[in-house]
């Protein structure tokens, strides 16, 4: 008795659904939306722009956006490629915000680890034009934005008056922690949200991607003691074995990870089916969905 | 390098800070506000609305919220006052979703706890009338209700055309697990936000409360592989040590916990202060604010 059951995407829609949607696209539940889907509703993410970072609890696997962080992205595949990250770890969870991957001694120049080939700085890339973005808009009233959708699977906010788009700083944004000067990143500190959309971030830092599977192994780790979530103990940090583009592995050893295109009929019905819950558990339909509310799907290709 | 530092609360305003709020109230960020405050800007919660649940990873405090949901805080202190939770266990952690504890045996009417003398069912108690409720509106756009804002400490929505408030699913929130009918709780199913607001579960469930402190307990547990994220095995289960109202305990063994009051100035300029920013690290102030993301600070009276 008493279970929750609010995700209950298992479940069919009682029948009659509630008609809302128009005749054409008639009303369903996220599953339906899903299982009506074909093939074409679906994109395999480039291995160049993906990266699998396995830690002792199973892999995380992240979808990288060059379309609005170029410069980023190249050094990111650049430290990838020269195995940069293995054997570092994660050194920051902090409760409702973000775990952190990188050094832990980058504070230390006699004792970090280098770079390689890769840039040390990078100009802030926050935003893009929205111009030729491919932005699609779906119907939100955002706290934080005029505009909200999604460019290639990526949660996302335009501006038109300023004819700019950037990434929303949804659950599973991965971004490149920087110091206090705009151009002080270079994509070797990395983060993943776990927590509420700390969309304050937006504007203010440079998103590289997002985390396709497996966030739960950066979510579920223990929060670190010190201020914003730092480990004190070295023993403490989650090491990381190994963190790969899928590009840089035989093809054998590639996930076949497919992805919900957000530029479809069949992405319009699923934020619908997001905004109008007719599963049967929801007493009230709600009738109004969030941005970071909508899901974008991902799945295993046969 | 490259250290994230977002959420600085012990850095202070880079003076001169950027002039924005008006003379009588200077700009300040949360860490000045706080620092600023007055005893009279923090309340203790009343001992009768109080729980500590005890995990073998540390003790989460929740505070009830009997001005929203009378008849399920009665049902709640009732349980706890029988030690009804003692010995059973958090039965489900999804990703992203919820945290939620009671009776794995709930669905086996041979094998479950007796409730005693706690009512089976209760009314719904989703939205509460708005007048008298001390609601106290903050300046945001909000993707699910007309206006949002706060009441005694709890992230609230507010509809004026209808005269009616409601707790709104913030991190944290606790609510009480139900089926499909909209009285089917009785409040020995918990469960608790460890993710990104699902605001659509607002006036679809009965809010009791939120967790003051210790989430952190719920928040990194692993996750449950069984679709909703229960577990498939009693061993993954996390066991509740005990349950209690701090009322029940001698005086000496209850925290003195205190929370900052949400009906007074210094709690409008805390939410200025996380509407703009004015820590050095922001390149852009933001301008504006997200009910969930304004906290709502407690600390331990000396």
């Amino acid at each position: 008795m008493s279970l929750l059951r609010p995700t209950a995407l298992l479940l069919a829609c009682a029948l009659p659904c509630l008609a809302i949607a128009a005749p054409s696209a008639p009303a369903a539940t996220l599953a339906e939306v899903l299982a009506a889907s074909s093939a074409a509703d679906w994109r395999r993410p480039d291995p160049e722009n993906t990266l699998y970072m396995d830690l002792p609890g199973g892999r995380v696997v992240i979808e990288l956006a060059p379309q609005f962080a170029p410069e980023h992205v190249a050094n990111i595949r650049t430290l990838a490629h020269a195995r940069y990250w293995d054997g570092l770890a994660i050194v920051r969870v902090q409760d409702n915000y973000v775990a952190q991957w990188g050094d832990p001694e980058a504070g230390n120049p006699e004792h970090r680890r280098a770079p390689g080939e890769a840039r040390a700085r990078l100009p802030a890339e926050f935003e893009r034009d929205a111009a030729d973005s491919g932005f699609r808009r779906i119907d939100s009233r955002d706290a934080y934005a005029p505009q909200v959708g999604f460019v290639d699977g990526f949660a996302a906010a335009r501006d038109p008056a300023r004819g700019k788009v950037w990434m929303a700083h949804c659950y599973g944004l991965v971004g490149a922690g920087r110091d206090n000067p705009a151009d002080s990143s270079n994509g070797a500190e990395l983060y993943a949200v776990i927590g509420h959309a700390p969309r304050h971030l937006d504007r203010n830092i440079t998103p590289v991607g997002r985390v396709l599977s497996g966030i739960e192994h950066l979510s579920s780790l223990p929060r670190g003691p010190a201020p914003m979530g730092f480990y004190t103990d070295p023993a403490q940090r989650t090491p990381i074995r190994s963190l790969r583009l899928a590009s840089d592995l035989p093809e054998s050893e590639r996930l076949s990870i497919e992805v919900f295109r957000t530029d479809t009929p069949a992405f319009e019905r699923l934020v619908q089916a997001r905004r109008v819950r007719h599963e049967e558990w929801f007493i009230d339909p709600v009738g109004r969905i969030e941005l970071c509310n909508v899901p974008v799907p991902i799945r295993l290709a046969l």
